[in-house]
């Protein structure tokens, strides 16, 4: 049991024979679990075994519940641009999972920040806030400057050219001058909403 | 005001006259401040204008109090060798600025998990966990698969060759496949010190 | 002859051509020889200069033995995730076309830390242990600090974002606080188990 | 003649000799001239040749004027941290020495942004916008994101760990999702003076 | 409104839910606005919402003019390739399409410097000068020695081996030891034709 | 006790005080210790608490040797440059003070290949070869080729420029395309010893 | 007229209309001239326009020859594996095309270094040497250790994992500690064989 | 005997005692020899037991002629900048030690491209041309777009930030795009000097 909230199962590079045989062993203990970038084929796959596994295609997510989640805080979702919207889905959905209360808030990147400062009431609320952002990475610094929760920082490998696989936006995200971020893999946005969920505990 | 526990400076590449400048204007506002990888030297220029300042010369900070902190909860910091030590008593130290009560794991490496066992106990008792490694910094991710707090992971510069600095830590701390693991710039003590703070604030 | 195992040849970038030359010379000589990364249509193509060729498909192995190898001794082969599993069997192929009597441990990741523990007993027993581990690539570090035979550690490319296609194990193993790692390229089982052969040579 | 603001030469990895060579032409041709990265003791050397030699220590400037510059138009600049002064003085010094009328606004960081909104209304004066930051990198961003004039960002190695000399902050800039940022080299003071130079002349 | 010339889009990573959505709101607010690298496919979808939109293929652009642009100044736009005349086109459509007057000189590479000689009276003309090159980038410093506007140069991922997607040029040209070069990211010939445009404005 | 041959530690970063505790530690358990990257001055340090300890200059180590090491097989050490020597010395010293029987064969470079051809006979007699080498670090390619042991490659910093402080021989070793050879961290001399000793016990 | 061997079109990334305009333009001033890269549907698409043009598969080139090259000396090509053989022929191609006389070495990596030294006496008659070599890139140090002539070295992509895309043999080739040495691009055939032909000018 | 200009010996992280067993040896076998990259106290050393040996200051070079060198031909060596006077003077120096004659042409950087154009009928008289450049290292390409014979291009270290070490300029020179440009290591004169003579050889 993995903090109360199952299994985490990577799927890319993992067999059809190695999935449903995971699927078997998570449907004979009756565990929680959540299936991560989950194609549509895989999903039906996987339904086969789990038939009331839930599919978030935004998210890439396939959800089984067996018991409901613990009741955990708000945890707020931020992404930079609308290509960040499927890693920013895959922290909330595993937010949610965990039993955090999410609210989300994309398309606020750094280029018009008059659409984050309208927003800080409600972000302000969250006991933890994910940052989704691509190219630059700036968001997270931004954000963190103007709340008091901890941010933690998701890059995207949203881009092209120098941002090196989202590379520019990690660094930038490590090196946020403004206190209180801290960061995880490119793209992992699982990370991200799990690190969430475990601060937003009461 | 920076999440209740005053300004961060840090002291490195700033002048004397600057750094003068800035204790001034803590002495005149009387906030809470601290002073970052501080030495022998610019402490004593400091504390020229900030008489009660105290020096943690292990953690090179110079801590500037005027008012007690918040009462905050349990944080534990872990040091895989003893050359990362300057960083864990920087996280250290700034999450007791922060009125966290923190304990101490030094020198727990990987090479010698039995010793990372025996401590599971009291460590499970923490908030949040940072955990400073540098080498191969495989620490957080063999800690995070044994306790269910948020760990907070510090790449640090100790080694050589290969290490490239620090990088090879902070790669491997950002593809810690154990869940519950954030990450923050090398050899950033400060900022997983504010981190923890901010987690282990009920 | 190298080393009493025959030629190993590497088929990628290797045109039909070139690859029927290489299996007629083979065919002709009566020598060993092992094909690497061989996919069906290659292994369809071999078999029909030499029929007697075995194909492992799980370690991507065509495996071709005019002789019997020489007996040697134990090598433990442990792979972390699931998905290390092909690099983690081409070791093992290699390690038994050359003699080695093959113990295989799979799904040993450092998250779950435990199960490493109670296979302890029958690693011991190797004379050198082969780890193939992708992300994070802790695992050599932690084996070697509990066992006393020689770790060749394999960085695989498992993994995404600033897993950079295994360069993050890869760094890792190369830093291993532990002593008595040695680290061979990303996804190489086939130098890993010849490694390993040599070492179990008595 | 370069661009109307005569020679700049780079000081660092140069001889006294090839300095007193190249400060004799100068004295000769009577030709206005910038020294740049000039340490107290070159300055000193470059005077014995060039009497009217001015020196800016905060910017490592030596500059040589003998005839007036034509006028220009107005350059802000503004600089993230305080120790991003050097490289802003730097580009402040040229564009000056060009003929801008130049303003500059320091102390400017993305982790405290509202003092950028205050300031807003002067800094959209300049017809060119210089931004220094190093650590992240983040201003030029934002402060693109609200004005309409070109952005010249300079990179600083300002930073510590993961911000690799300033690779991160040039990085980031480079990924600068809001329109009109340019970027210069790492540092690189005067090419970004020289640029505002150039965008600033009516 | 982003500098006079309406919101630029990015097509890359969108959904056709998500462009529909975007031209839907274009074509109600009637402002205008750039759609880059759009493929002939992503064009047909968006004209059907925005029935007045240009398609250069050339440059991969979408071009949705309601209004007529603001006169600006003159533009030339050198490209080193053949190859790099997507990028080039892209640089000059956006600078085309935000009012400027634009020059192109393609195929001007440096290994026949003759060429550009023959093509300089006419590329002083223009108030700001765009060179797009691959490969080892020398171009814009060559240029940048010849001319007295200032260069926006555009690395372009023309090349292999080491030119790792136009890192060589990029590196290059931020290296530029002639004073006037600004750098954009690779490819990134949007950046370039919009800074051109805020220089070229009177 | 690591693999019999008592604790390493390596002492830069550490403290004097860190050191003398050490030391103490050692005295009172009677236990074999290595101290590595051992300065004059701190083998003088650690003298006082150790007296016997044994100073190698050359191979910058301290041996405390309270009991005979078991006995053990023969290494060959080879390196290719007059500057490895230090490297391969601490690779001949860890490895002699495990019980191994070391022969030393340095300055057998690849510019000079028939040099190594003469010393085949006797290198072939090794159970274990650790090959020290900077620069392009092909020597341990062309050894494996010629021997029928495993050969354990160092890449030492030993070179400038692209050899970018040993990137350029680790990346060539692990590269190596002949079978039978493992690579240890850059300047490892330590790991490349200790690993021998492994291989070479009987 | 490009040192009197034509002009050498590289035609990755190029469209068939610039193809076809390039081949018309050869047609019709009749000069010489090499297209590289040339896929089997490109070379029939130029042969429209270029009827004598010929294709040699191997080398991926297409040989347009209108008047015969000038004589030139004696150009050996080495290829370390059967992998390289495309680089190799490329080179090998460029340099009969511009009249010297080619001899082809394949198949002679450092692994099996007895190869090479048979074909020494024929190497060695050659004016220029080209070595072609992918991973870890060995062979130039040791052929450059055993000849007088100059080696033009080029590495090739082939290879996986460290080897990245050619990186460890591109600077394995540029720290060769052999005199006599020169690189190329990665997989740059064409640039040896030019720069071969150079050489073997009398 | 290493292509008739006898031993270079590279000093940095020699010995004192190394250096003087070098030397002895020279003396003894009256062979000619070249040290590299000689500070004055090392010469001073040497000239203890190489009475003759002649100081190159600004090349840092040591020359040992015992007999005279043979005549070769034509050799011109360009620097773009003054900085990179230290590894064209090493060069220069190498190449007239092994009987070419050699030709300086400093200070001809891109960034006044006409300075090369007025010496372009000297330097078309050469044999071989080494180009050393630093910062973009432009040069080599614009070299060889105006002339026939090949051109050594040596990258140098000298620049900051972006050019990291000279590998701005060595990517920037492996993609030069003007055919007959090959490259050896970042700052190594010797090897371009060495590689010219060979060239330069009739
Ligand atoms: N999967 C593999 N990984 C690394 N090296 C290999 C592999 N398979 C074969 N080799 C080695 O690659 C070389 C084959 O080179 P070639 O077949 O001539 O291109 C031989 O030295 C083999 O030992
Ligand atoms: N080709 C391009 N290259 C770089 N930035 C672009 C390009 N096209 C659009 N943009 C910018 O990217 C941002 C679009 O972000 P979004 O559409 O929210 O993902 C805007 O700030 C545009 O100005
Ligand atoms: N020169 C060396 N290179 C690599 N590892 C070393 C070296 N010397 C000691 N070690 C290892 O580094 C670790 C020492 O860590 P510590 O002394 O706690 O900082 C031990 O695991 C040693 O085996
Ligand atoms: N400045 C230099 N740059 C590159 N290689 C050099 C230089 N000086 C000497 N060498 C080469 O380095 C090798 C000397 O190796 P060693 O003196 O044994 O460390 C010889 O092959 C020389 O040709
Ligand atoms: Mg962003
Ligand atoms: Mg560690
Ligand atoms: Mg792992
Ligand atoms: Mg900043
Ligand atoms: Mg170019
Ligand atoms: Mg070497
Ligand atoms: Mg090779
Ligand atoms: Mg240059």
């Amino acid at each position: 049991l993995r903090r109360g909230i199952g299994e985490i199962i990577y799927t890319p590079g993992k067999s059809d024979d190695q999935l449903v045989k995971i699927a078997r062993s998570i449907a004979e203990h009756r565990s929680n679990a959540i299936f991560s970038r989950v194609s549509k084929e895989k999903y039906e796959l996987l339904k086969t075994v789990l038939p009331d596994l839930e599919y978030r295609e935004d998210a890439r997510l396939g959800l089984c519940c067996f018991e409901p989640p613990r009741e955990r805080g708000n945890v707020a979702v931020i992404a930079a641009g609308s290509s960040d919207k499927p890693v920013a889905e895959e922290a909330a959905g595993v937010a949610e999972f965990a039993g955090c209360h999410v609210e989300r808030f994309y398309d606020v990147g750094v280029a018009g920040i008059h659409r984050l400062f309208n927003l800080l009431p409600k972000i302000r609320k969250a006991d933890a806030i994910v940052v989704a952002a691509g190219m630059e990475g700036a968001l997270p610094s931004v954000v963190a400057g103007l709340v008091s929760s901890i941010v933690i920082a998701v890059p995207t490998s949203v881009g092209y050219g120098a941002s090196f696989g989202g590379l520019a936006a990690l660094l930038s995200m490590l090196n946020a001058c403004s206190g209180g971020v801290v960061v995880v893999n490119i793209d992992n946005g699982v990370g991200a909403g799990l690190a969430a969920s475990l601060v937003a505990t009461k």
